[in-house]
């Protein structure tokens, strides 16, 4: 088994609140986070799939396919977007990176399952300071 | 002379769109950065004063100093906000990292001065791919 | 189970040597890392504590929380100081990246604890070659 | 247990090809890789190795042991070379990152072992949004 | 004015030899520069143009611009290709980061000129420790 | 006139603080930078000089030639020691990055004008954040 990492970037505002607290409520869980004019961030996605190298080709993926994945299904859709209004992944879930995490996870999952190899790991880089991991429902 | 660079940060959300236009119009001039939804990133703010270094203490600036005036007049003003709503030093502007550049010059040349030594860049990293430097308006 | 990582940064000074041993035995040993005035590095700590994420916030960790643990026991003890003179939680510890990643996890795992998530891994990163990861006693 | 890291790095020139394939048939599974005349990458290789401290030392390793193994069984047979024709430990493979990685661990694997610890990962990154991992067959 | 600075990314295979001289007296100048079978790069162009904002667009250029012709002109070119025997804006010229960095410029100084601003420096980044700039023959 | 730029890397321990001052009023001045236990960075040196190309070679300079003299000259007299103490070229001079790169600047100068080409800048980055650039003394 070999591990292969594709890292993606896109631009997006978003906002951490719960529609059914106050201003207030908001504040003082999310903090600055939620602020209702919102904020944005450069996310970095690093999506990483295992597998057993093809003898023929010496890969475990095409890069380009796993790109391609990746592209069409997450940063055509998040780039540029507002993640709380614009985009149907993130629809009705706080945007926070373990979030993000999760849904890019459910999103391409079966996508790469179709390459013949297994998606291993959906990292979400929101600044150089934070970033989150989700390796799947039935791992760790 | 002696050139001293001070790195800060903040994260804003942001829309390239001139009001009096449509949304085509915007669309054809500023593509996705016009979405109406606004987007957003992580901002680098690389500020460079030059001076003579202080035989007393080996300093052209204390960059506890420095860093304090960024934090004040700009990262707490921007941080966290939307730089077309909320942020005073970019009002009726269009948010593009040339004129964030020129408003944050502005901004903190006074402060600067007062320090003894004179601003001589602003540079704003909108993405690992795209910056801007500005020098003042008498440079070059 | 999601994977959050704060990053937090201090710079010390240390050096390498058993007192029980010569200059000689320790050089043999340690190389230029044992030279008796000292030597410094701009550490880098990586924390990752796992969890689930609360369905309420869609947070597993709130990163504030987690950044104001690492600073309040690691950052602000070590930072600008001496590991090897001055730093409670290296006392007759040879202050190797081993040791110090070590010590960080014993000196936050409760603090973690506390906040209903487990201290997963410490990463100490102290030049851009040579880092170490540490995951507890009970790991691998 | 404690894991430590080295990183080293070479730049080479490759080809991704089968010589069994036509240039048609090697462009069609390789794209741009398959390049007749080469090209090249500034490759790093990342090399993490698990063990305990020792207690004398505090060291799992010593990196400098660990830094002279990989530049003498790969940095210096591979670098500013070109991984297709002259590199004796990726003859008659496919210089793919994944087939890079996979020999690299059996190049060092023993040298490791004689240390007393063991080779956990060999990460190589190919560019900055490219790499691989492999963790030995028996892992995972 | 302000100046803009844009990055893209090629990989290159290449080799430093003057065909006038023996393969010892290129080893002699060039090293393992030299080497007859190729090595290649990961090549980092940064290429800063200047001028004032357009008081419409705030833009001094459109990056999607400065971007497309970048793209065409140079890495479309030169990307996985070899620089000696493939690229044509690099034709009898040994491919040092020098001689890249000025061919670069003559390449695209027109393009950017029919834009309404002025190439200022091409950056040419070869190693992560290793770079040139060129700023044109009339500067400095 | 090409400008090239070679990055070397020194580890060192230092502290900020006149020995004519007490204890408080270095702190006052320095703050946690004049801790008397010392502290330490990874300090990165960036070399630029400047030339013309030569046609034979089409290198500025050749970049071991230019390694070898920061080598030589700071590197192996600076890395993993005490620029307070042990440092002849910063002997009675407070080590502040400018002092550094001033010391810097007069270590190497002559050496690089023997190799036919202009120091034209030293850098001296000390943290991500903070850095310091000289021109030399006729400049600017």
């Amino acid at each position: 088994m070999v591990f292969v990492t594709r890292r993606e970037r896109f631009n997006a505002a978003h906002r951490l609140f719960k529609p059914e607290w106050s201003d207030e409520q908001n504040f003082e869980v999310f903090g600055k986070c939620s602020n209702p004019n919102w904020h944005g961030h450069n996310y970095e996605l690093w999506v990483t799939v295992c597998g057993k190298t093809n003898p023929e080709t010496g890969f475990v993926i095409n890069l380009k396919e796993l790109s391609k994945i990746i592209r069409s299904k997450i940063v055509e859709i998040a780039d540029h977007k507002n993640l709380n209004l614009e985009v149907p992944f993130m629809k009705n879930k706080i945007p926070t990176a373990e979030n993000i995490a999760i849904s890019v996870w459910e999103e391409i999952e079966e996508s790469i399952a179709n390459l013949n190899c297994n998606l291993h790991c959906v990292k979400v880089v929101e600044t150089e300071n934070n970033s989150v991991e989700y390796f799947g429902k039935n791992k760790v």
